[in-house]
Order: C-alpha cells, then sequence, then structure tokens
C-alpha cells in the first residue's frame, strides 16, 4: 500500500472508533487530526471535506460491517442457521470489528433524524439494502420449511431490527447486564412461529 | 401564575420542542433564547446551568408523557386493553403533545450513551420506572389470563420498548409509510402469546 492510502486507512481507523464512541455527524475535523497525530490541513488533503470524511467513515464501516456480519453467511447453511448466525454476528459486530463503542450506523440514524443530505441518503440507503439482506433469509428460510408459509418477511425483518436496537439500547445506555440474552429471547420467539420440525 | 413561572413555562415548552428535533445534549442557552425571545442572561436566571436546563425539559417531557401516554390507562379495562392503549399512546405521544419531532427520550438515550452524568443518570431511572410499569401491566394481563401463565413479564416489556424504538426508526428516519402498521403488526404477534379465550 501506498504512504497516501495507509494514512488514510489509519484515519478512517481511528474516524470509525470515534464515531462508535460519539456518532457521526459529531466527528470533527480537528479533534480527529488530534487523534491521528496530523494537522487540520493534512487531514483536509486527504479528504477535502469534513462531509466527505464523514462519508468515507460510512463507507469503512459498511465493510467492515460486511466483512464480520455478512460474509461468513456463505458457509452457514441455508435459511433459518443463516439468519440466526447473521443477527448473532450483528448483536456483537462493534466488539468484533474492534471499535470501542455502539453500533456507528444506528447511533447516526438518531443523529440524521431530521434533515436531508448525502449523509442521510447514503445511511437511508445502507439501512433498506440490509433490510432488503434480511428479507431475502427470512423468505430463504420460509422456502426450507423454518418458517411458516404465512411469515411476512418484510415484517419479520422490521422485528429483527428492533430487537437489534433494543439491544444497543439495553447494553449500551442502560448497561443492563441482561441485554445479550433479551436479544437471544426475542429471536428465538420471533423464529418459534417455525412450525414443528419433522424428522 | 406568577410571571416568573409562566416564562419558565414557556421556556420548557419551546426547550422541550427543541429537544424533540435536535436532542437533549444539543440543547443550548443561546438559541434557545433566540427561539424565546430572550438573553442568554435572562435564561440563565431561570435555571442557572446548561445542566439544569437540560434536567428541566426532561421533568417538563416526562410530565408531558404521564399526561398523554399513562394517565388515561386509569379509564381503561385492566389486563391487555391497558396495555394495548399504553402502547397505542406511547406511538403517537411526540404528535399527540404538540412536538414537532420524535421522542426526546429515545434521542437523549443514545446522546447519552457514553460517560455518565446526573442527565444519564436521570434518563435511565426514567426507562427503568417506565419498563416497570410495563412489567407490571403485562403482569396484570397474564392475571387476568390475557396473556400465558408462562409470559417472562420482563421480556415482555423488552421487546414492546424495542417494537416502539424501531418505530421511531421507520417513522422518524426511514420516514416509512407502513412504520405504523408495523409497530401495530408487531404488538398484535407479542401479545398472541394470548391463549385461546373462553367465551
Amino acid at each position: 500500500m501506498a504512504k497516501g492510502a495507509r494514512t488514510r486507512a489509519t484515519i478512517l481507523r481511528v474516524a470509525a472508533e470515534t464515531a462508535s464512541l460519539g456518532g457521526v455527524a459529531r466527528l470533527n475535523l480537528q479533534p480527529l487530526a488530534d487523534r491521528v497525530g496530523m494537522t487540520k490541513s493534512g487531514l483536509y488533503a486527504h479528504f477535502g471535506s469534513k462531509q466527505a470524511l464523514q462519508l468515507a467513515t460510512l463507507e469503512y464501516a459498511t465493510e467492515l460491517f460486511q466483512a464480520i456480519v455478512v460474509a461468513p453467511a456463505k458457509t452457514e447453511a441455508a435459511g433459518l442457521p443463516r439468519l440466526a448466525g447473521i443477527y448473532e454476528r450483528w448483536l456483537g459486530w462493534p466488539a468484533n470489528a474492534g471499535l470501542p463503542g455502539q453500533c456507528p450506523f444506528l447511533a447516526a440514524a438518531v443523529e440524521f433524524d431530521e434533515g436531508e443530505g448525502p449523509l442521510r441518503e447514503r445511511l437511508t440507503r445502507l439501512f433498506r439494502d440490509f433490510r432488503g439482506v434480511i428479507e431475502q433469509l427470512a423468505a430463504s428460510a420460509v422456502r426450507h420449511g423454518h418458517l411458516p408459509a404465512s411469515t411476512d418477511a418484510a415484517q419479520f425483518a422490521h422485528e429483527l431490527l428492533a430487537l437489534r436496537y433494543a439491544h444497543q439500547w439495553a447494553a449500551g445506555f442502560m448497561r443492563d447486564p441482561a441485554a445479550l440474552e433479551r436479544a437471544r429471547a426475542g429471536f428465538a420467539r420471533l423464529a418459534s412461529r417455525a412450525p414443528p420440525q419433522r424428522p
């Protein structure tokens, strides 16, 4: 990797760590430059604007998310096992990515609740794409007979996201020691739409 | 009401509206003073500090929440009807309170995810108290035979909060026209733990 690319990667790594703690919206050039050990103008040379840096940080976090949460599904059995695997990795992904805080996407969804702009647009697209992945997995679980034919895949995806959101709240904000147990029990109940398995 | 109390009430009203749009953490004295049409020092005379203003805004929002979401439950049939009523009013409470944005408590839970302090402490207590209310209602629904005896009231409360959180995300951030329908379908599924009703 050329020096410029290495420096850029270092900046994005630190930016993602910072975003996991304080959100993408509050990602400012000067504090980040201080953390990376660069001048603000040096950082500016890499990204050109605060917004470009924030967008690049989202892309970096998306690549981490894909690698940690989604990619391993390829080797899992199709249907419910794959869905369960993705959910389990989704719960723990910030820690497994070495991020010190919480899921930066969920925090960003609150930050960019209002207004318009390219960051909000990018974020809603990320969420729609991932919700689409969950919907397809739920539909596949139906085809494999792991979920009843009456399952509404979009509703299933919505409720899975609800459980993940509540996990962030319970683990991060409430610091509830039962958070992970609740997240898993919620999934078990959601998946118990499953008809009895024939041996 | 004395003039001082009226002015204080006006400030808190505008502060709650502002918090529903941008969060409690970003509630600053100067922009609020501009919106109310006062000087910053005039505002300061009422609250003494930014943190005191933020805490007072939380208390004000809590009173609104109690009046709009919780109080009407008194006249509802005990058990599941009361639970369903609280949930329905909880979904729509910011609009019913005349707040232009989203639930300021849910936004604040993201803002105060990290760190410590009186605001975080007050917020977690508010959430614990309300979760306790939901748990009691779920337990009462069990006693009335509206939910099966095997219902874990704490898990039920967790999942209801998950649905409310996901509603904020779907309605506010994703601007999903199906958000309310999803929130209601989620409740119906959660409550369908109910055993078949005997006539």
